[in-house]
């Protein structure tokens, strides 16, 4: 009677067992100073256009002449429209009606699982995300791993595939979770050409699209030619404008994207409509702000202190040399672990050391081990503070 | 590769003919004073506390200080708290942890699927609202229909189960959509002990429970004895609190409800916090207002508007001798179209002759053809115009 695939899950103690060591640490060590950089949340308020824009539309809904009941469950058109143009700064032609907007990332990576066969071979990069795994356990999905690591920068190509079955569908997630490498647009040219030669479809993660804005980096998979035949793209308001706890999304499914006859968007359209009922006006109307040019200018001072927090961290790896990834082009930075230290001892010396709290890396992949996970989302002056002290017990 | 059980799906253009007709008829009488009593959405602005706790809660997330990020995917305990409470006021004992909240009662019905075997059997009462059958139909699962009608006054029993195959999961919705008939007491009793004896699950939607204050009817299936073995329900406050575009709901999964062995709370839990971030905390703060004393008498104002409609429309068509059910216990009645007439002619009949608009039963599964849905969201006066309309052209 139940799904006993979900049977099949894996509990991941990861983020509990970090929570309960630092919380003995601190009651063996009440005057201890703890720092904390394995925050994967954001941590400036929402900006200024942002909350204009709420309280504006939350006085609307206090009159019956402008109440907002039932929208469209692909979102309302004025969201879809500021999204479409937003895509042609990053490169890309999307229509709005190529655009689904949604209360987060997480539910449209586990949603759009609904449209694809059971049978589907599944690829993932390993380390990433766990969501993907674990939505395609719970659908009985058959999985194989993408192999990332130090030798291709933890930015596997096609040939790092480690199953030889064919893949239908492929997780991309750039700039990457939790190793905050990003791919070029030669590396994604490559990734989209393989899919159309297969027929497979890329589901495009770009919820930290924001943070690659530099060095030419693509910000969405349909800058590069070819990807409407082949990419599903879902993108976050979560970090672009701190929206971890108001909740936006969306997803892109172009026209041409058609598998066994049928269209994907029609699909994802059918699927949305029937289980879905929309964004709230409020926060949609909080997302539209986003993209105006005062709204965007606000949201970009944030982003910007966060990059801040990142160069602290990775001036201080390159003047000790320890490897990492990420960083640059993400909040997250993705290093190894000194001295070939195992991720959970690496945890425990920092910690008790120095009393910086991190996240070991093996609690994304296998390849994970002997890694270690470090954001940006502290202060800077907190930030600076733990790298003194990476810098004081590495001596 | 795509899942083809979507191309079982029936396209349903009840809604868009509907419109259609209506547009024609508008353009080819420009003078005509339409009257909608098709409206299936609320029609009276968020209440003045609802409104206070949004701005509030957008405020707080001004500053960093009270800014909130990501927050418990079930829902934050202020709010689970208070729908426990609110439990008790409806006489059943439900504990905070077995409260999920999520962003709309759609969303529920249709993830709830996530935890249950793609072979389960499963009842859907006919008429019903279409999404029961269509998600199951995207999971491709066997459905067979309970049998409402005059006979059962559209309160179908175990016995009027269209099917020998024995069920999984039995979905009832009460007070109905599109029916407005509401279950007593005993009648659930019936059900409960008839899902505990074959190890059935109810999935009971209560989303119109407010309207049931009165003579005692159950506004949950959990003031059921025996349903916490046999019972997930799925509320709302879409109806409740013209939380229609402003999205929150919850879902009650009893601790005792196991099926094959498993805690289906703990798989429900496991399926939201992997597929799930979270329904906005700002949506949060306005909901737990709803349920706050000065808030409820709000909302209840707005109801007993709407329950007036409902009486104008039950009046006339008591004077009328037209046989009807909802209406007392629900912002729906369901009449039997006049002269039997098909749903289409009296639709036709009602929007030439009296420029009033209705929904067509057999939207809502074949047992609705000759049937017809009046809602009580539209204004106290246009909806006695409209009734005195009725009356005039039935002479």
């Amino acid at each position: 009677m139940i799904n006993t695939n979900y049977s099949n899950l894996k509990a991941n103690y990861l983020f509990s067992t970090v929570a309960e060591k630092v919380r003995a640490y601190s009651e063996a060590h009440p005057d201890a100073d703890v720092i904390k950089l394995g925050i994967g949340d954001v941590t400036k308020p929402l900006a200024k256009s942002v909350i204009e824009a709420l309280h504006k539309a939350v006085d609307e809904n206090a009159v019956a002449e402008t109440f907002m009941g039932y929208g469209p469950e692909q979102g309302y058109g004025f969201l879809r429209e500021a999204l479409a143009k937003y895509y042609k700064t990053l490169g890309a032609d999307v229509d709005a009606d190529e655009i689904f907007v949604s209360d987060g990332a997480k539910s449209d990576i586990a949603n759009i699982l609904d449209i694809f066969d059971k049978n589907c071979h599944v690829v993932i990069p390993d380390p990433v995300y766990p969501v993907y795994l674990d939505t395609n356990i719970m659908d009985g999905r058959q999985v194989s791993f993408l192999n990332a690591n130090e030798g291709n920068i933890f930015l596997p190509m096609p040939e790092d595939l480690m199953s030889d079955a064919q893949p239908d569908i492929i997780y991309l997630c750039s700039p990457n979770n939790p190793t905050g490498a990003c791919y070029n647009k030669e590396q994604l040219k490559v990734w989209v050409d393989y899919a159309n030669k297969l027929g497979a479809v890329i589901l495009f993660d770009s919820a930290y699209e924001i943070f690659a804005d530099k060095d030419g980096l693509p910000r969405t998979i349909f800058a590069i030619d070819g990807a409407r035949t082949c990419a599903i793209e879902i993108a976050s308001l979560s970090k672009t404008a701190g929206f971890t706890g108001t909740r936006c999304s969306y997803t892109v499914v172009p026209k041409e994207l058609v598998r066994d006859g049928q269209s994907l968007k029609d699909m994802w359209f059918r699927r949305q409509s029937t289980k879905f009922n929309g964004t709230p006006y409020i926060v949609q109307r909080a997302a539209e702000a986003v993209f105006t040019e005062q709204g965007y200018a606000e949201i970009l001072e944030n982003i910007k202190l966060y990059q801040t927090n990142a160069k602290i961290i990775t001036d201080t790896l390159d003047e000790l040399g320890i490897y990492y990834t990420g960083g640059h082009y993400s909040p997250y930075i993705w290093l190894k672990c000194p001295n070939n230290m195992s991720s959970w001892e690496f945890f425990d010396f920092f910690l008790e050391k120095a009393q910086v709290v991190g996240t070991p890396g093996e609690g994304f992949g296998e390849n994970g081990k002997g890694f270690f996970r470090l954001t940006a989302f502290n202060t800077p002056d907190r930030t600076q503070e733990a790298m003194n002290r990476l810098k004081e017990i590495l001596k």
